[in-house]
């Protein structure tokens, strides 16, 4: 029988472990930062959530859209179609044997790169901070996929 | 050569992935959802879906949305905004040698509670219902996240 | 200590590694399609990516809805629905000792219907092109999630 912890051993899985972790911990607080604007905006999706404002007509219009929501939202779903590839290809990355200080080179740059492309998203910081720090994931994740393939 | 047929052997990892799996079919099920509420609604989004039911203008009335169908789209993307985090934590978690009955009081929390929110979603159960199946899913994972990273 | 790069060795695992692989590159390359069509096209979502074509007022008209910009971004988040299911079970089915030859049909069939799905999205082909693709691609993962749960 393998002994799974011991797969903890190996320094770049350990290293992606930590790093997933924490990228996947900040893509968490954007659902909670969506829920903070939405009970202090009182801006709704669903009927059922606004009964507490109000009945009937009155409870209708908190069924609104935010600018303010929709941008946390905005950076949500970007998160998701950036760090679903980062996990699927990182994975694989770790397992290929890579050598360890380009490996947390690639996930540092790409974390860092992901919660500055937060903050550019969420201040609004202007332009090109969210498109670079954007491409900078972009070109880490691209980077290990082109090491796993060839 | 590692026989990748004895990681299954660990009583963790075999948990994990037969919650992981259950969830994610779970998941899948919104898509079938959506499609069959878009066929009894006629309700789309693309002009070639709704070609069989009228030519040019009188097709076009059917590109619009739709209480239901935007509701069970909402809960998909609340299911993959959470699902996503539980798969990659879930998964280095399995692998950090946690004890066996803590793991699976995890794995099943999540996934009970994940199909309580499906449920309180697409009914609608009255709040505090969906809220709270969703604080759970969501304490779960950020659980075995403090665990791993310490 | 397990020498991870082993796991490498395994066929299954190493053909998943290089399909997963695949098909999450060209799931990025939809964030690129997004980027083009926004550039090209001038259709923007936040204040702050149009500074650029106009100040105030001037500027604010950028900020619209575009049918082929909403069409690569529905396309996008297929893709997220279902390679996310695909990752996931694929990953636990690759470490449950398939049969190679069986596990390879599943990995192609799937990555050959989601770029079929995608080119069928983004044409736009008629229907049921991109129904079918939809439902091979959906019934690999579950007859993958069948044989793990068995």
């Amino acid at each position: 029988m393998v002994d799974l912890t011991q797969i903890m051993d190996d320094e770049v899985f350990m290293a992606f472990a930590s790093y997933a972790t924490i990228i996947l911990s900040k893509m968490m607080l954007m659902s909670a930062t969506t829920a903070f604007y939405r009970m202090t905006r009182k801006v709704f999706a669903n009927p059922e959530d606004c009964v507490t404002f109000g009945k009937g007509e009155n409870a209708k219009k908190y069924l609104r859209t935010d600018d303010r929501v929709e941008r946390v939202r905005r950076a949500h779903l970007n998160d998701l179609e950036n760090i679903v590839p980062f996990l699927g290809i990182g994975l694989l990355y770790s397992l290929s044997g890579p050598d360890l200080s380009t490996a947390i080179l690639h996930f540092r740059l790409f974390v860092g790169a992901r919660i500055y492309h937060t903050i550019s998203y969420l201040t609004p910081l202007p332009q090109p901070n969210r498109a670079l720090s954007f491409f900078i994931g972009y070109g880490v994740t691209l980077s290990m996929a082109y090491r796993l393939l060839k």
